[in-house]
């Protein structure tokens, strides 16, 4: 018998009932944990073709074999649902200290299904669990309603929570941790929202049980003598993602002018130099050496006084780069407010690009942006129009169904300007600059996520160099990544120090071979497996929704216009070439579908159910 | 020997030096606590004639006998100082927990001199003292402030800490606890902030002696007896100062448009039952059953999200009746502006109804207050007007002075509509509509104070009704009322259950004598004469600094202007006459200086040093 929690709590909102089940053995095999048996349990539970924010989607929280031990950066947890933003399969994972309370718990995962009446909050310490009502905290923001449940539960309660957003069905809505971590991406906070969920809390007191500890241990030293010896390691402690703002500028990625890529004045004030000056404490989530978590203290301008958690290098861009914008005032501050509102500042960032293009070519006047000026480079109306996005007021209303909806919804030629894969709007990376992150963001089960198969080799040139505009390998190489990162997320761990020094399969697979006694997870070559496995079983899903290759499809401007800036001048996304490369490296079908021989490869021709229900205590 | 804590902490920031110290037997004789204590401190270390926001300004906070104890509503700290706002003698009141921290830390005073070279922070537990450093949270809002320094001490510290304003002196700043209740009034955050002392943090471990337990518990007891079966109790318990709006504008007070005191439209707005949707939760002060907090929601328009303490009754109408305004969620955005900015309500109220009623009649234009329209009832330019006071943003610069330096500024006959005694903005009451509310607000020494006289004879008929519009008899209870905060305010009691029933002198009589085993205490008349001891004194401090009876003056519009509005039409302010009254009520000569003879009834004709310095352990 292997070490394993193997427990998942079923929470039905519309009967008020929890139900704990166990993870039959076969499936922990065969998809780990995290990701895994969370794609594997969308598969069964959820009917094809339900709308994302009706009773039937199911919303599934989970951690894997390494939450809540002693590994470095391996408590992150997975939320997957089907998504009111694309309508696709949908995972968005968040960090924090939520994971880990959630396996002292005594839970792998938590399956949550139906609508509750009223407002309702679920609070789980550890076998009890109680659906309470969430009146009082019902259009508080996300950190009053921290304050307020701490204080009905526990002043070391841990939780998931939604801001006014999530209530207000923003399809670009975020689920937010106590401590502000955030599963932001896909509209996680609307599908709890439209379960009239509020939050789940969480006291745990058990700690997960270790297969063989003297291995374990031995294997964490290691992991950690790894990572201090790093100079990764060194560069995210100090400066987190924000230290990329720059460099990725100058690589071509850090899009400017909603993918206009053209020069952004003032960029200087994105060099390291400028943004340490902010830097007011460094903190981290759960087990994690990096503390890659920075605060900013605003100390001029209208937002002086200010302290928040820093903008992250995709909300640097976001609300900056993509905008013009380059006070890191005004950035932080629409930063601040997606936190407390529960808002994604990907697709917020996004959304707002596509307004300031539009009034840019006199698409939409000012009338209809309730007399905001939307001029490039300005921060103002930006963070005014984050407030109105959260609360859907005026023309946030419609900015609130995410870019694609919005584009559609204003017509006159707006879906031009949408910059989005499947309805997920685009990261900070531009599938131009580099080709194997773009087949990534095109080809995702998810639409345009960077964190699906974040390209170190092309990006960052680790482990090893490879020419990002070149198409040659690319298609192998995305296929890897991918796999990879699915692979990842089974521990659940962080991908920032995946960088083949700090952690690699290999260091994987002997922890969590130590952690559990599973003899199979000591192979990385089934590790690897595990990973497409679970990558092709989303792709199932999405199928199942009627969601084939024709949706892995760039925006218009990335096939068509020219990179004008250095170093990806005149580049273009040869997405016809990349694509069919990748369908043949996945051995996928024209339509981009898994064939027959790669299903039975992959132990998916007929996908068993993912648990065995078990009594109520 | 009687039982008293009696000990003293001097600060002195330039020398980075604490020196604690004990108070002389005769005192706290003569004293008794708080308020006395201060005055009497500040007395002997305040030079006549120096800059208040200079090193050589002498910052005191005090508590009393009755601090930490199990006494009801009686934790309340006091600060007092030269106040850069009214350059007069200054006592503000504050609530919170740090009152008794500060006591179980074993000090009834800290007395705070000099000028610190670098931002600092002093951290006192129990009898280690440390100066540090305060770069960090320098620039921070209170509440991040606050955050910061009980990760750096600890997570049950208390502390006074002051925001941006403070920090940029600006003249109507507010000394801020760690629960965001204020010493508010007369520019107290800008005193530390010109001391460089962005806060004290303080953690104790011992409790006060009680010199008869017994007969300690038993008038506690009968204490709280008390205050439970008074149906006043229950209002302030379940409303909070709140429940005072609309019942107060009907009697003519809570005065509309800057005191022109126009029929508010939507006063409906402020009625309790329009108030109570927004409570979320009840808090209290120290040992206080009252828990007169509340706690607000907003959920509808633009703020919609937002949690915070509730605008009090003053802070209602500074930004409410004041300006016109009805929107509760905007007022509650200032208060909280306010709170983590650091900037006194009714001062920043006020000094914002003179920019409105500038604007009006067309002295100021809108190209000088950074084009803003300020129409009477529009609450967003306030909310602005707030933040650029907090940060001397613009007009926010000029503003920031306070009403009657900002309307000398302005020149073109600004001052006529500069609401103020001696520099002090006036709060919610018109000295048209109660005249010896109205008396003490014109005589107190610390200008146009509520809190110094506020009397509940004339404004809530308590303990028995009296004329409010009637000159008759006004002089004595003016002066009796005030005598009594006095005294209060030695306990340090807070006023609210004040009301006979619930609080008495002969109550306060005996808990004093069994808290201290002071014969003298245990005697009614004895106490009023400490009262009126302090208030005396606190007028010598005055003159000391060239402020006589001249001072002692009215707004014009309150002196000639008649009130439109019933039920206090036609009624203007007969400050001659009850002026005259006063004076000779109070033993004082014409100039309003008290006589010899009122001196040597006082005991106050050779004022002995307040300390006897020992050595630093």
């Amino acid at each position: 018998m292997f070490s394993y929690m193997g427990r998942v709590l079923e929470l039905d909102l519309t009967k008020g009932k929890a139900t704990p089940m166990t993870l039959s053995e076969d499936l922990v095999k065969r998809f780990i944990g995290g990701r895994g048996i969370g794609a594997s349990f969308l598969w069964d539970l959820l009917k094809p073709g339900v709308d994302p924010l009706s009773p039937e989607n199911v919303l599934i929280f989970s951690v894997g074999p390494l939450t809540g031990t002693s590994a470095q950066s391996s408590h992150r947890w997975v939320a997957q649902f089907k998504s009111p933003l694309t309508t696709t399969y949908f995972r968005s994972v968040g960090g924090g200290f939520f994971g880990a309370e959630l396996k002292f718990a005594g839970y792998d995962a938590v399956v949550v299904r139906g609508r509750a009446e009223r407002p309702t909050y679920v609070y789980i310490e550890n076998d009890v669990v109680e659906f309470r009502k969430a009146d009082i905290v019902w259009g508080m923001t996300t950190d009053a309603t921290r304050d307020f449940l701490r204080d009905e539960t526990s002043k070391d309660s841990k939780m998931v929570v939604i801001g006014p957003a999530g209530e207000r069905l923003v399809r670009i809505s975020a689920i937010v941790t106590d401590d502000m971590r955030t599963a932001a991406r896909g509209g996680g906070g609307a599908v709890m929202g439209s379960k009239n969920l509020k939050a789940i809390v969480v006291k745990g007191s058990s700690r997960p049980t270790i297969y063989d500890e003297d291995a374990f241990r031995e294997v964490v030293k290691e992991q950690v003598e790894r990572f201090v010896k790093n100079p990764v390691f060194e560069r995210l402690k100090a400066f987190g993602t924000d230290g990329s703002c720059y460099p990725f500028y100058t690589l071509g990625h850090f899009p400017t002018y909603n993918f206009k890529q053209l020069e952004l004045d003032n960029i200087e004030a994105f060099r390291i130099e400028n943004l340490t000056k902010y830097m007011v404490k460094h903190y981290g989530c759960y087990g994690c050496m990096i503390r890659c978590g920075k605060v900013f203290k605003l100390t001029e301008g209208p937002y002086a006084g200010v302290v928040w958690d820093f903008p992250e290098y995709e909300t640097h861009w976001s609300f900056g780069g993509n905008l013009g914008i380059t006070n890191v005032e005004a950035i932080t501050v629409a930063n601040m407010l997606c936190d407390k509102y529960g808002l994604d500042t990907i697709s917020t960032g996004v959304v707002i690009g596509l307004v300031y293009e539009l009034y840019e070519k006199g698409i939409i006047g000012r009338k209809e942006i309730g007399g905001l000026d939307l001029r490039w480079g300005d921060p103002e109306p930006m963070v005014n129009l984050v407030r109105k996005i959260a609360l859907r007021e005026g023309i946030g209303d419609i900015l609130a169904e995410g870019v694609k909806r919005a584009a559609e919804a204003l017509g006159r030629g707006a879906e031009r300007f949408a910059m989005h894969v499947k309805g997920l709007e685009l990261p900070a990376y531009d599938p131009r600059s580099a080709k194997a992150n773009g087949l990534n963001l095109v080809t995702s089960p998810i639409g345009a996520s960077h964190t699906m198969g974040w390209n170190s080799y092309e990006i960052a040139g680790i482990p090893q160099k490879m020419d990002p505009l070149s198409v040659e390998g690319k298609a192998e190489i995305t296929k890897y990544v991918q796999d990879r990162v699915a692979l990842i997320e089974t521990g659940v761990f962080c991908t920032l120090p995946w960088n083949r020094w700090m952690m690699d399969e290999e260091l994987y697979s002997r922890m969590l071979y130590a952690a559990t006694g599973i003899r199979e997870f000591n192979d990385v070559k089934y590790l690897l497996l595990v990973g497409e496995r679970i990558f092709n079983l989303e792709r199932l899903i999405n199928a199942r929704e009627g969601i084939d290759g024709k949706y892995d499809k760039a925006p218009l401007r990335i096939v068509k216009e020219p990179v004008p800036r250095f170093p990806s001048k005149g580049q273009v996304f040869e997405e016809e070439i990349l694509l069919k490369d990748y369908y043949r490296a996945r051995g996928w079908d024209e339509r981009g579908m898994p064939t027959r021989g790669k299903l039975n490869e992959l132990g998916l021709s007929e996908v068993k159910p993912a648990s065995t229900r078990i009594d109520v205590k």
